[in-house]
């Protein structure tokens, strides 16, 4: 499925990004849209040569920059002038110091809640999607595409016309019309493929690998290995904004497994090139109860990872096969973290907690990664005296139905004020 | 209705706020949680001492503050810590060169989109609720409320919690349910009242009134004053943005009117205080043909506005009867600019056309600034060689009905090449 990669590859500017390496064998390549090893077949990431200079000058240079990714261009894969292309700049969301939500969950070290609703179509998928335009720029693709089940096929749509591209996402013929409309309204081609998402998937590894597929960029495929790369940024944003400090404790979902994995090199990132101070800190992954293999087998302590077939609210997560799973593992427990998951009911129960503490309305998603928070606070896994970050990846507005059911209104009542005093609601 | 001020009147520590004053007869009052004159029952606003020092000093105040509306600290009715205090932050929202869509449009002068939809409940009205926030604490309520068609509810819901206020909010009981789930989540109290938007409003006005609301403070009746200046932080971002410089042209869209005249007040107060050059510049007022008074008058060339039964699609702009329609026709006519109207399918087109131009998926709010935009172009009364800012005040997500059964897949296909041939979908 490979493209062949010859001499005769044209060189792209990508800024610091040097070639891409296999994760499992380290062999290297020249940068193109290649995504796994020709001699091991393993997943390929972009390898670096970062800034060598004097750390204060570089964090003022990222000070300096724009209040979104780029600010980060020195450490990602992108030409040195990505702010002037049209793009959504993405990133740079709040960082909100989360003070009720700590004292519910009795955290004392300080609880952050890293809030990406707040990125251009509402979820970090914007930071991936980001990278994956500007390679898809530097080879020369002129359609954007994407297997989906949703929410990135929005991200794509808007990525695309922004920056001037085509579009064709590809999607399970009976999503639900919300993401349906919300993929469809850019503008794009929408295709809705008769099967699930793994058809989905298989169909656009068909298409990758024929001469229909000829100058498509697949972000979450042939471009995958920049796409990924726009996780890191969630690192970086989480450093900077905690004064450049590394938190101690970080609290990730995991779908793929990917956003997990690059969260922990950009944090390595940042200590080699002395931008916090190398100390220790530890990495916990949130999974739901209904598509927990990372989960199970981490509890389990296998290194491998079982497939299983998943069935939870927290749709955006149900990634039955990650393929990050083993990586994910291995940094839970190099870092001293864990990998937990909840029951969908406990996934409502935590959307509702942040939302009445802190008025942030998470997707499903985060309510997972708040609910396996305080699970492992409860069970004195995590150390409520430590600075932990729990991420929001998404927002409620895509996933009302998970709390329709129990969210309504407190009384109904005629318009005047006896009814109010009768119903109780008086202060 | 107004509560009595008198000399007993606590002294509350607002900032530059100096007093209220009355817009009709310009009458002063304390600064106290009122918001109609007791001499002639014109609206209050807020009076200002406004910093009187040298321009460039200020602007790096401002620029050197939080990344939110509480960098314009010195030009609103809050305390001077006020970034302390647990808030949502909203605003510093996106100002998007929209350059595929001024290619469209035929605009050469710079078109840009003031995209609110950024803000922490999606919609602008989380900068007037955070400055209804500031002054409910400094009044000592400890119940935030309001009347809302909805999307009010949400941003008052989430504000409070944030906060650390109790919340008690009042809608039409037959909204849709996307907009009860919004309004509940937050945990708050949420009161469906039998009757439509007016009734709902007379019976706060009652309880504002009865010993029963003690306490509590209204963000839209009894804090309005405050709650309207948020608006003006979309002026000062909106320049600030533009490297400190007016646009020529503005946008905006009208429901109420107050946001148009407060954009006016915060540009006025930029060349007062230097911040900008005193050039002239043109506001531009924009409405849904199914509730278009303020346009109607405007067009008929009247002072007055008469009242409208809506119906729109635009239900963020329904306001039938305009408490700032006269202001608005006075600003409108004192710049040079006007008011329009487009009809509900201009709206649909114009939220496509905002999407596939530069992936900004709006609510019809912003469907129908971007259409008005678009036929003054075509009529020749907005000039395209000048620079001009059009506001998105809301996001598509909320209301996803209005394009949804126009936004649906290109094809539905079997997951073979074959397929996607004979669909014709290929580049």
């Amino acid at each position: 499925m490979a493209v062949q990669v010859t001499e005769n590859t044209p060189t792209v500017a990508l800024g610091p990004a040097a070639a891409l390496s296999c994760r499992e064998c380290g062999q290297r390549f020249p940068l193109g849209p290649i995504f796994a090893c020709q001699e091991c077949f393993g997943p390929l990431e972009v390898a670096y040569d970062l800034p060598s200079g004097d750390p204060e000058s570089l964090r003022k240079q990222i000070e300096a920059g724009p209040d979104n990714i780029w600010r980060y261009a020195p450490l990602l894969p992108v030409p040195a002038d990505v702010a002037d292309k049209p793009n959504l700049n993405p990133g740079f969301t709040k960082l909100v110091k989360a003070d009720r939500l700590a004292a519910e969950l009795g955290v004392t070290g300080g609880l952050y809640v890293k809030d990406d609703s707040g990125n251009p179509t509402h979820s970090f998928k914007d930071r991936v999607v980001a990278i994956a335009v500007e390679a898809a720029r530097a080879f020369g693709f002129t359609t954007l595409s994407c297997s989906s089940t949703g929410n990135l096929a929005g991200a794509v749509g808007a990525a695309a016309r922004r920056a001037g591209f085509q579009s064709c996402v590809f999607i399970p013929h009976d999503l639900e019309a919300g993401k349906v409309v919300m993929a469809a309204v850019y503008g794009g081609d929408l295709v809705g493929i008769e099967g699930n998402y793994d058809d989905v998937n298989r169909f656009c590894s068909e298409l990758i690998g024929d001469p229909l597929g000829e100058g498509w960029g697949f972000v979450n495929v042939n471009l995958r290995p920049y796409y990924g790369e726009g996780s890191k940024t969630l690192a970086y944003e989480i450093c900077e904004q905690l004064g450049w400090r590394l938190p101690d404790q970080i609290v990730i979902p995991i779908a793929s497994g990917s956003q997990l994995t690059k969260i922990d090199k950009g944090l390595k990132e940042l200590i080699a090139l002395g931008l916090v101070e190398d100390k220790p800190y530890k990495i916990f992954g949130a999974q739901a109860e209904g598509c927990s293999p990372v989960s199970t087998a981490f509890k389990a302590g296998h290194d491998v990872v079982r497939p299983q077939k998943p069935k939870t609210i927290a749709k955006s997560l149900a990634i039955g096969n990650p393929a990050d799973g083993p990586y994910v593992l291995d940094i839970a427990r190099r870092t001293g973290g864990a990998v937990d998951d909840v029951d969908d009911e406990q996934v409502v129960d935590a959307i509702k907690l942040l939302a009445r503490t802190e008025g942030i309305f998470a997707e499903t998603a985060g309510g997972v990664t708040v609910g396996v928070t305080k699970k492992l606070i409860e069970q004195g896994v995590l150390d409520p005296s430590l600075t932990t970050v729990v991420l929001n990846t998404g927002d409620g507005l895509k996933t009302l139905d998970a709390v329709a059911p129990t969210s309504g209104p407190t009384a109904t009542i005629r318009p005047d004020l006896d009814a109010f005093r009768a119903a109780g609601l008086a202060r």
